[in-house]
C-alpha cells in the first residue's frame, strides 16, 4: 500500500498526547500480582528433535491468573553457561509453531524462550496453550475484541501477564543470566515486547518490529486491515459499546508502556504498513522513554525489515546484552 | 456464484452415505440430561418498546450445562391464548439484536421466540449471550474451531444444546401451545433447526432455510466461502489434528439429525449457493425422515427465498400449526 | 473504509457554497404543477395478507407528469384514525419488495406509506412502478445517467415529483393526518425525504438516513463507489458531456432542497461511509435551513445505524408528530 | 479464467436441443414489417474529419418502428463504385464512438457501415442514439433486462430489428454493391450479426466474434460474468418472473438464428472465455445451418483474436465478397 | 480511482524541485554517441497487407549501441512527398503488433512510425525486438528494475537511446519531411516522447499522452499500481539498493528532459489516473522548457482522452507541422 | 482454493501419457557437456556472521556455459567430515537470501547448499546471480516465457543446468560425502529437484515439495496462477507462437525427467493447491522411475506442508542418506 499515513517529515516526530486510566499503575500491578500468587513450578521438558547444534525444552509456565502457558526454550548444545536470552513474542494468529522452527538466536550463541500464545496458533503456526479465562463475552470473531467491554475480562490483559510472567520466569532458568534479558517480536509479538518492557522494569532490551496494539485512538480509525479492523468492526455491530470499548482499550495501549520503559530500544517500521500503521507505531517510539532506535523501511509493509532486520537486531543484541 | 455443484438433476437425489458414530444418540441423551438437570427457573421481563400491536419480553433461560441464554419473546398484543409459536434460530455472527427488530411472525398471530446465539452477535447483529463453557483451546478465529478437537468440549456441543432447551422451555409459558411449536431459521439457524428436531421428537414443523452444518464431509473440501472455510482453514495449520476434527463434526453433522426428525419440514435450497451448497442442503433433506419438501431457488445464492420465501413459510405454517 | 474524508472536526462545520441555478425555483414549480394537473385519483385495493395485526393497501398515484406510481399503505388494524403517517423513500436498485416486508412505524401505530422506485425494483428488492416517461438517451447501465444531459429529462425529475406528490396524495387519505407527515428514507431514499421536504413546505417531520444525491460537485470526485460513480464513469466516456451533466446535477442537488426546507430533522451519518461520504451528508446538514439534530456513527459505513437508529427515529417520532 | 466449461473434445460437438418458440417466424416477421412500414429516408451527411484517406457519413436511419438509429458509414476515398460493403454491429456497452475510430475496413477498400446501439454507448464507447421504446418496466441496471417479462417489450426485440434494418438499408447506397453484404461483430456484435444472418435471408457472410446472446439456457447458469449476469441477478431478486424470462429468452437466443442463417461464416471463439463461454458459442456454431468454420484461440478469454483475427477476417473476406 | 493526489488547484502549479545528476547531460551524449557510431543502415520492407489506403514498411535501424530495433512505417498509398512524420512509441508490455493495427495517421495524410519496444510485446500487443544489452542482473519480474543498480545497465538507457535513435533514423528517409517530425505516445510511449524531445533539440512537436517515466521520487511513494509499482516492490526486497535506485532513476527522469526540450507541447493527464498520477505528469509538464498546453480529462484514469483526445491531437499536428 | 482437481481417488492413480521429444536425452546431454567444458574452479570464501553453531560459505560455481552462479554452503561448524549434504533449490522469484536465513539443514547435521537462482531473487527474497545468457527476446514480465520460442534460447535451459551442475560441483567438495547427497526444493525448488535427479543419475534422495514445472500441457489449461499463468498469457497475446512453445516446454516438463529418475523420493503435495495444482504432481510422481512415497496435505494450498513436512523430510534423510 502506497504512503497513506502522515507525510514522512511528520512522522518522525509524531507525537500524541497520551490518554491514561488514573490507575493504569494499579491495575496493572493488581494483575501481575495475582498472577504470581497462582504460580506454580515452571516444568521444563528435553523434546527429543533431529537436531545436532541445539537443545530444545518443552516449557510450562504459570501466566495469567496462574494457568498455564506454553513455550519453547532453545538453548546451543555446547554452551557456557548462563547465558544471555531473548525472549520472544508471536505475532497474531499464530502460534509457537514446531521446536524446530527456532533455530536463529540459539545458533547465534544465546537462550531463547519462544512463549506461545494463548488461543491463537491456528491461523497460520500452530499453538498449544487453552485461554481458560474466558468469560465468552459475545464477541467478532478474533481475539481483539473477547471481552473488550471491560478491561478485567480483557483478552489482553492475561495475554500482557503472560508476556510479563514469561521475563521473570526464564530469568530463573539455571541455564540464563537474568541480567541480561531481551523482549522482542513482531506485529503483536512487537506489542508484547512493549507491554513486557514497560512491566517488566529491568529488561535490558526491547526490540519491537512493526509493534501492533498501539495508539489505538488513531489505529481504529486509518486502517481497515486486520487485526484493527476488527475493533472497528465490533464498534459498528455493538454501537452503543464504543465509550467503554475505548476506555477498555486505555489500559492496554502500548504508548502507556512505552512511556515507562527503560530498555535500549531497536524498533522498526514499515512506512507503506497499512496493518500497523507508521504513525502508531512512531507514537510508541516518540514516548518511548528509553534510549532508542529505530529502523525505517521506507518500502516495506507489515513485512518490515524480516531477514534484513534480523541481521540488525543481531547485531544490537551483541552489544548491549 | 454459478453452477458450481452436482447437475441439477443429481442434487434433487443426492443422498450420501451417512457415517454416524455409534454412540451418537448417547452422546447426546447425556448432553441434555446434564442440560435439564443444571436447568433453573427461566425468566421473562416485558421491554419497553415503542410498539402498540405487539409486547416482547426479554427471556433468560437455562441452555447447555445450565448456563443462561438470552431471547425474545414477542407476542401479539391482541391475543387469545394459547398460541402456536414459532422458535428461531439465527445465522452465523449474529445475535438477536433489538426487541423491535422482529415482527413478522408476531403480526401473523404467532408467539415467536427467537434465541440469542451464545458468543456471537458482534458481525452483523448485535447479541447479548455469553458462551461461558469454552476452555479456550486455540482455535481459528471465529466459532468453528472453538474446542473441535474433542465432540465434548466442541462450541456447538453447547449450541445444539441451547436450541433443543429453548424448544423445552418455551413450551411450557402459558402463552403458548405446546403441541403447536415449530422450528426455523436461515444458515446457521437452519442446521440449529435441524438439529432441534432431531432432538426433540414432537416439535410440529421444521423449515430449515438454506441449511448449515450439514455434511461437512462434503461442505469442507468443496467451498473455500465462510463459515465452513474456518475448518478447513484450521486444518490447514493444525494438520495433525485432521481426524480428530472430522471424528467431532460427525457429533454434529445436520444429516444425523435430519434422519432422526420426524417434524413436517419445509426446506429451502438456493442453487447458486456457495455458502451452503446446495448439494450438502439436498443431502439432508433426502435424508429427512418425517414428511417434507423443498422450495428450489435456482438464481440464489446463500441469500435463498428471502421475503419471496417468508410468504411461503407463512402459508406452511398456517397449514401445519 | 477506514476515515477517507474531510478531518472529524472539519466535518461538523463543513457547509461549501451552494451553486443553485437562478430558476431552481421556477423548474421545480412548473414541474409539480405538470403533475398536479395530470393526476387521477389515487387508488386503494386491500391486499391479502397473512398478517393479523395490520391491514394493507395496494396504492396506485399519479406521480411525475401524471404516470401511475405504486405504493403500500400499511395501517394498524385496531386504530383511531385519523393517524400521523411516516411516508418512505427507498434505497437504490430496490422496489417496494411484498407487503408483509413493511411492519415497523405500522406496529409502532403509525399510518406508513412506501413509495415504489419507478424503473427500479430488480437489483435487491422487487418493485412494480414502470419509469415510461423515458426518452432512452443513451446512458451507462444504472440511473443516475438516465436523460443526464438535460434537466427536463434527467430521471430523478421524475423521482423528486413522485415523492413530492407521495406526501400530497397520502394526506387526503382519511386514515391520515395531513397536519401530521413525516418523510423519511435511507440512501437515495433519505434525498428523495430532503426533496420532498424542500418540495412541501409543512411536512412536519424530515429524517433522511445516510442520505444520497447531496452536494454532488464533491461526492463524484471523492468516490468511485456506486451510485456516484455511475456519474463519474459516464462523464468519463462522454468527456464532452461534463458541463451539461454538472449543469443538470445542479437542479437536483440536496443541498438546495435542504436550504429551504422547515420541517424537524434527525439526520444520521455514518463516518466511514464511502458511498455517501460524510462530508456530503453535513454538507447538507449545515445547509438544511429548520431545526435538526444529527446522530453520527463513528464507525459506519453505509449501513448506518439500522435497527439501533430505528429506535431513536422511533423517539423522535412520538416526540414530534 | 483457465478451463472451466466443457472438456475440449465435448465442446467440438456440442450441439444442444433447442428450444424454439412455436411463433418464432411469425413473431419476427411481424416485427421486421412493422419496423418497414415505418420507415422513413435515410439520412447520409458528410462528416469533417482530418483525414484523408477516407470520408466518413453520419447516417440516420429507420430501425425498430421507424424509430431513427445512427451509424457511420466510412468509404475509401479512391473508389471504384459499387463497393462490398462490411456491417459492423458492437460490443454491449458501447457505441459508434467517434468516426476516425473506424478505419480497418474502408482502408482494405470495403463500405463500412457502424450502426450504434441504441440507449448503450456510455459504458466505454460513446454513442448516440436514443432506445425512445422502452416502456420503462422495473429491470436490473442494465439492458438485458429492460422489458424482459415479454418478448414484445424486451429491448433486444428492438436492437435485432434495428441491426437486420440496417442490412436493409444500407444496400440501396448508391456506393455499395448490394449483393455482396458481410455482417460481423464481437460479442453481442456478433450475436446481432447471428441475427441480422438469420433475418435477411441473402447476407453473403456473416463472421461473428466471440458472439453474445447464443444458448441463454445453459450462459445463464454457467457464468456470473456480466452480461449474462444481470438476467441471474435479475431473477434472483424477481423470483416469480423466471418462466416469463426464460420464455421471452427464447425468441432471441442465437441458435434459432444460427440455424436458419445461409450465409458463408467464420466463427471465433476463447476457449478461456468466461463472458461468451465457449459452449454456448459452439452451440451456436454447431447450429449454423450454412457453410461455416470456426477459429479457436485456446488461451484466449473474451479478448478472443483481436488483430490476430482481424487479419484472417480480411482474407475471408476478400475470398467470399 | 477517485482523487487521491494533489488537490486540483495545487496539481496546475505543482513543479517541485528537481534533483538532477551532474553528468546528466556527459552520461546522455555519451550513450547516443556510442549508439551512433555502432548504427548500421536501415532496412525497410514492404509488408504485404490487405490494405488499399496505405503503404506499409517493416523497418530494422540501429538501436541502443547499434543493436537491431524494429518498427512500422506506414505511408498513404495516394502522397506527395516528403510528408510530415509522426514518430509513436508504446505503453508499457505491448508491442508494435501487426502492420493493419496503425491507421490513424496515415489516413490523416502523415508518415507515421511506431517504434517496436525491445524484450516487451506480450503482455497485451505483440512484439518482435530482442533486448539484447541485458546482463541479466536479478531483478522482478518486469522491465523497471532491469539492471537497475547502475545507470549504465539500466534497462531504459537502451530504449531511450532507441527513441531517439529512431527520430535521426526516419529523418533520413526520402518520403519523410526531416523538418517536420512530431513524437508522441501513451504512458510508457509519452515518457518515451518526453525523452526523445529531451535528446533531439528540433523535433518540431511532442505529444505525450499520461506521460509514465516522470517524478519517480514521488511516483513510487504514491502509487502502488504497476509499472511504478514494480520498483518499489523491488525496493521492498532488494532494502539495501534503495540509494542505488534512485541514483539511477535520477538518470532517467522525464522532469530533466522536459526541462531541456523544446517542441511545442501538447500533454494530456487523467485526474483520476492512477497508474501515472497527476502530480507526477503536471511536474513534467510544469517544468517543460517549449511552449506548451495541457488537456485536462477531470473523471479519467489511465486512459486518459483516448478518441477523444486523438482528435485533438490532429488539429494540433495540423498547426504545427 | 476449494478442490477443482480430479476427484481424489483419480489424482492418486493419474499417469497421463507422456509427450517426450526424440532427442530428449541428446538435447540434454549436449547442454550439459557445454556446461562442463566451460567450468572454472568453484570459488568457497568463508563469510562472516553472527553465528556460532554453524559456519557459511559464499560460493560461486560455474553453472550453463560456464557462467558464474551463487549459493551458500552451511556447516555445522562441529563436525566430523565427510558429511552427508542437502542440495536445495528455490521457488519461484526468490534468491538465496541471507546467509543466516538457512540453518535448518546444518543444525541437523548435514552440509547444506542453497543454490542462487540466476536473474530472480528481487520478488520475495533477494539474490545474487545474474542471467548473462539471455538473448533478450520479447517476453512476458516473468522468466517462464524467456526465450520459450526454441528450446535452445529457454532460461529454463540455463537453470535446469545450474541446478545439475550444483549436484556435481558440491560432490567434490572435502566436507562433503560424494556418495550421500540429496535433492530438494519447494515449488520451482521441487522441479529443479526433478530435474537435478533425472540428470544425474547416482543422487541418492529426492525430495521435492509441491513441485513446479510439471506436466505442463494440462497445468497451463486448468490455472490461471501464476507462475504457470504467465505461459498461458504470453500464448493468449503471441498466438501464432502456441506450437513452438509447447514444443519448448516439452524439453522441460518433469515428467520426463521424473521417469529418469532413480533416487528414492519423498514427495508432498497439497490437494487444494492452485499454483501446482495436484494432477500435475501426481501425473509426476506416477511416472518417477525409483522407489517413491508421497505425503498428501488435503487441506493445504502451494504452502504444502510446511515445518510439519520439514520434520518428516528429516526423518526421511536420517534413514536414506
Amino acid at each position: 500500500m502506497a504512503y497513506f499515513d502522515l507525510p514522512e517529515a511528520e512522522l518522525r516526530t509524531y507525537r500524541p498526547e497520551r490518554h491514561e486510566p488514573a490507575d493504569f499503575d494499579a491495575f496493572w500491578a493488581q494483575t501481575l500480582n495475582e498472577a504470581r500468587e497462582h504460580a506454580r513450578a515452571t516444568q521444563f521438558e528435553l523434546v527429543q528433535v533431529p537436531l545436532t547444534t541445539v537443545e530444545v525444552f518443552d516449557v510450562t509456565f504459570s501466566g495469567a491468573a496462574g494457568m498455564p502457558v506454553r513455550g519453547w526454550l532453545v538453548l546451543p548444545r555446547a554452551r557456557r553457561e548462563p547465558l544471555p536470552c531473548v525472549v520472544e513474542f508471536l505475532g497474531y494468529g499464530g502460534g509457537r509453531g514446531l521446536a524446530h522452527e527456532w533455530l536463529l538466536y540459539a545458533s547465534a550463541g544465546y537462550a531463547h524462550f519462544i512463549m506461545d500464545t494463548r488461543g491463537q496458533g491456528s491461523a497460520w503456526r500452530s499453538g498449544d496453550t487453552a485461554d481458560a479465562g474466558s468469560g465468552g463475552e459475545p464477541h467478532l470473531p478474533g481475539f481483539m475484541t473477547l471481552g473488550i467491554r471491560d478491561p478485567h475480562s480483557y483478552y489482553y490483559r492475561r495475554l500482557y501477564t503472560d508476556a510479563a510472567r514469561a521475563v521473570e520466569m526464564i530469568r530463573s532458568h539455571p541455564a540464563v543470566d537474568a541480567a541480561r534479558v531481551a523482549v522482542t517480536g513482531g506485529s503483536q509479538g512487537g506489542g508484547l515486547a512493549l507491554a513486557a518492557a514497560g512491566l517488566i522494569p529491568d529488561v535490558v532490551a526491547c526490540l519491537p518490529d512493526v509493534p501492533f496494539l498501539c495508539h489505538f485512538e488513531r489505529a481504529v480509525r486509518i486502517t481497515d486491515s486486520l487485526p484493527y479492523g476488527e475493533i472497528a468492526q465490533f464498534m459498528r455491530v455493538q454501537r452503543h459499546a464504543i465509550t467503554d470499548v475505548m476506555s477498555t482499550l486505555s489500559y492496554f495501549d502500548g504508548l502507556h508502556f512505552a512511556a515507562r520503559a527503560q530498555a535500549q530500544a531497536l524498533f522498526s517500521v514499515g512506512l507503506m504498513d497499512d496493518v500497523c500503521p507508521p504513525s502508531t507505531v512512531y507514537a510508541a517510539f516518540n514516548h518511548y522513554a528509553g534510549t532508542k532506535q529505530i529502523e525505517e523501511y521506507p518500502f516495506n509493509r507489515h513485512e518490515g525489515g524480516q531477514a534484513h532486520h534480523d541481521l540488525k537486531k543481531l547485531t544490537f543484541l551483541n552489544e548491549v546484552l
